[in-house]
């Protein structure tokens, strides 16, 4: 793998069967899914992936079948934080050895803010691994804030080439760290796309989210590589609704995988518990929404651009 | 004031002056600005308004001047929780004397979660006053959770009428509060406003915020007051991406103000320290923001809206 | 295994090598050594026990380490909480089958607090395993509150027999709970032992803690299981210059592996990172302390105080 | 007044009559005791004092009954942080108006760690006022993180020359800090004396906490001050049960108050609501604690040892 990550980069729900046990075939179809809707790349084993709810053996086997399915197509991203150095090390070793292109590092859960922890943290990982690390800046599940500051310093350790933001406000934070490191980083947005459009404005390289309509935001990212930034807005800001509407914090995950399942790319939207579900309405409000906003034609006109075929 | 709180009731920034001193004559400008967007009440000391940086003096200070130049056309709600219940008792037993129309009431902060001391609280203020409680569900700042159990405790106790909600996801919270309270609660959304249709969809009876195009929401709850569904959606999704940027954690305030003082309703946009602010490419975003929503549009149809002469 | 817990259960560390493997020979030692000193169970996988930076073989090593070593003279408990219900009955179920007396097992952890949720977990792994449950209730950790009501509802699952409790005030957390639940759980003070005294005298059927001198704790526990008050407070009295030492938070673990290296129970001190460690300072303040408790004293009386040799 | 702060420095409750006032009487006469215990400063409008729960006008009412009830005998430190610069600045200019010596700033509540705003923060007092500054390092209520990187940036601030730690643990921070800032900050211990000792000999000026037995600490600083170590660990030791049982977190006002009543120094042991409360067992815990440490016999020393009078 030598591109470089970039574009609409989907972070992967991980499909369960009845027994909660693991849908193979429902995560073979997702990707698969994902693929033919142009995202440019693949995230495994974040948070959306449920990642703390799963075994050591659960992640390897996700790991496989996912190389496996994607098979260097596009370029594939793991989770392997941890808690301790010594266990994410110990992740990131066996996922570069099953084949990732990349490793996407939260920080480890700290009792309290300790930036040269932190720093020594990444670096330790970095030396024993040679594929690029994408930082994991996620202060609500980790508690962990990283300044601008924190992250031009992890920018000189080698082999951090990436940093994905989740700390609001997202647009200002990449325009503070692009002052800071030259460049260095290639920043992901997250925040579920909330904010792709002024994070692409900003010099982001692309987003990292789980967003159940991946067409969409691939189309953003190609459209805004190619210059086209109104074209870009146009889409993004009919897409908003939706954007919006799964970026629910605590039942995001239920709603992409309950659309996903509408979709056809897996087989159930069940999820391991304790998990938040959604209600009656929250099914009707989906049908509402997607009407609204006149899904099929979204679809149709991301289509065009992505192919290049829209002009604007 | 008999009138119940319902529609947009707009949160009151605090407009200060260069020498960080509350600046009446801004303060009275955005009222009057408010109200002539059709707001349907107004809401001051929130922590939009900066409540948690002003003295007691300058509580009163707002108080006096917003009531005096509000003269009762629309209900005014006061902020007046504290960390201790005899404080806010003192807040609320004042504020009911200088005339507001209701308290807003955040809860006190705990060690530790404790439902029975914030019945408590909520009890024992309830007993001091006559005017209606709103109970201030807002965990990210107060750390307090409130579920639908605790929601509908608080619901039996006189004078507690109302909830406001800014504990995501908002529009399940809503229905599950509704099946628990039998309606004795009327239901405010929040969170900026980015759920405002389905939280009216669910049955809120309007939403609080800070938005700064107010004409945009207070014409969507017309809309929806007069069963037009599809106009406030409409009107609703074509704001979404102002509603959306305006919403950013850290920055809101310094959005809000600074297109306040765009739209020339107050004078400065300055904050009281620490305060995060905006950079120069926000200002531009902004811009675009306005531009690429087409604002003016948006604001006519609102117009029309509200005063009934839409057709949809 | 028949017999109850109660008393002194102590909480073990685990040892590591200078390339921060598991320290087989020192674990096995370890385990000795605390047999020796009249524990009257052991706790594998805790926070002390660095869990969260362990494999999931790595958990099974120590788990069947430790089994072997003890070969049923005390029980054995061990941690097998997790951040999904799924996860923590894998863990439980494995660990049953492995052969331990009992699981402790610490709460999800949950984007916000919600007691049903909490109930449902609990619920969920006791219908999986016929071992008994202790409830981890550790705030500060795993930031979800226990209130004594929702302890009540845990204890009305079959199978959970105990608590162990390390959300201050445990003395009048024993108290609240014993009055809720009619004695169906075994309550554990935790706290580093640091409120052992008033905990035993509340009821507490044992202290589950790390002290690093555990011959006293255990002493404390025998004392006042023969309705020894005096003699329990004053063993307890003279040592606490060091349990305060030790329930240093941040530097415990290391504060202990460093007693334990001296008493020559574990080869080395060495934690997983990242790790508080001590300063030169520490290992005088060290030297100071166990000289001013007359260490030596205190071992002698505590040996005779559980032997029942002692008057007093 | 001219003298530096250190030693015993006393953190005042504020005694309220049955209706919840300010017990002015009260007020006056446990200043009285806490002075004639020895105590060499006392500190108002802490945590401790229910600074949260008080209106500005009683922030001021106690500030000139305590300065009337002084007169200067010892340096008297008003807690006069907020939640802004602004107000912060407010009622730091009014303690210094008012006389007292220095004033205690607790850090403003931000939404994220941000050091940069910390600094700024206390410059902008610091620029403000004529009296020392003693930055309040409380991470558990303020939620602020204060490395000691970042407290070398405060030393270097004019006006900033005490810091009072409560972020464990706080021994060896005093060392890092005192490496890093060339003794520019006085440090007082916190945590309820826990770690008094330790600190002292770490190089801690003082301590300042509540501790209702203020005579022992006043005697413990004394014996440091004249170089007698081992004096002033033998009464720490002996008072510990005691500093270790008010220590507890959410009850530590709740036993104090109950001490300093039972000692006649203050009428009532009231406390502004919410408050957590001591049951029935606890009052039997405190007679027993205090017989068990034979409180007159260590009173009657600590006189001794602050007189000089002693021999080790």
């Amino acid at each position: 793998m030598v591109a470089k990550l970039h574009g609409m980069c989907a972070i992967l729900a991980t499909p369960f069967d009845s027994q909660k046990k693991i849908d193979e075939k429902s995560l073979r179809s997702l990707i698969d899914f994902e693929l033919k809707a142009g995202v440019h790349g693949v995230t495994i084993l974040g948070l959306l992936g449920e990642v703390l709810r799963l075994s050591d053996v659960e992640r390897s086997e996700i790991t496989r079948i996912v190389l496996d399915e994607v098979r260097g197509r596009v370029p594939v991203v793991s989770g392997t934080g941890a808690s301790g150095t010594d266990l994410a090390i110990m992740y990131s070793k066996e996922a570069e050895k099953l084949g990732v292109d990349a490793v996407m590092i939260a920080p480890p859960r700290l009792a309290k803010q300790n930036d040269d922890a932190l720093v020594n943290y990444y670096n330790e990982i970095a030396k024993e691994i040679n594929i690029p690390i994408v930082v994991q800046d996620e202060p609500m599940t980790y508690a962990v804030h990283m300044s601008p500051k924190l992250i031009a310093r992890f920018s000189e350790i080698g082999g951090v080439d990436y940093i994905k933001l989740e700390d609001p406000p997202t647009p200002i934070k990449i325009s503070q760290i692009r002052s800071l490191t030259d460049d260095r980083l290639g920043i992901f947005g997250g925040l579920g796309g909330l904010y792709a459009f002024e994070e692409l404005s900003r010099g982001a390289v692309g987003v990292m989210t789980g967003f159940a309509y991946p067409e969409v935001l691939a189309s953003v990212c190609e459209a805004f590589s190619r210059g086209k930034r109104e074209v870009a807005r146009d889409l993004f800001y009919r897409a908003l609704p939706l954007i919006r509407y799964e970026a629910q914090p605590m039942v995001s995950l239920a709603i992409r995988k309950e659309i996903f399942r509408r979709r056809g790319s897996i087989k159930d939207s069940i999820m391991r518990e304790p998990a938040t579900k959604l209600d009656q309405e929250s099914f009707k409000e989906i049908d509402e929404l997607l009407a609204g906003i006149n899904i099929d034609e979204l679809l149709a006109t991301s289509k065009k651009v992505a192919t290049g075929k829209t002009t604007a």
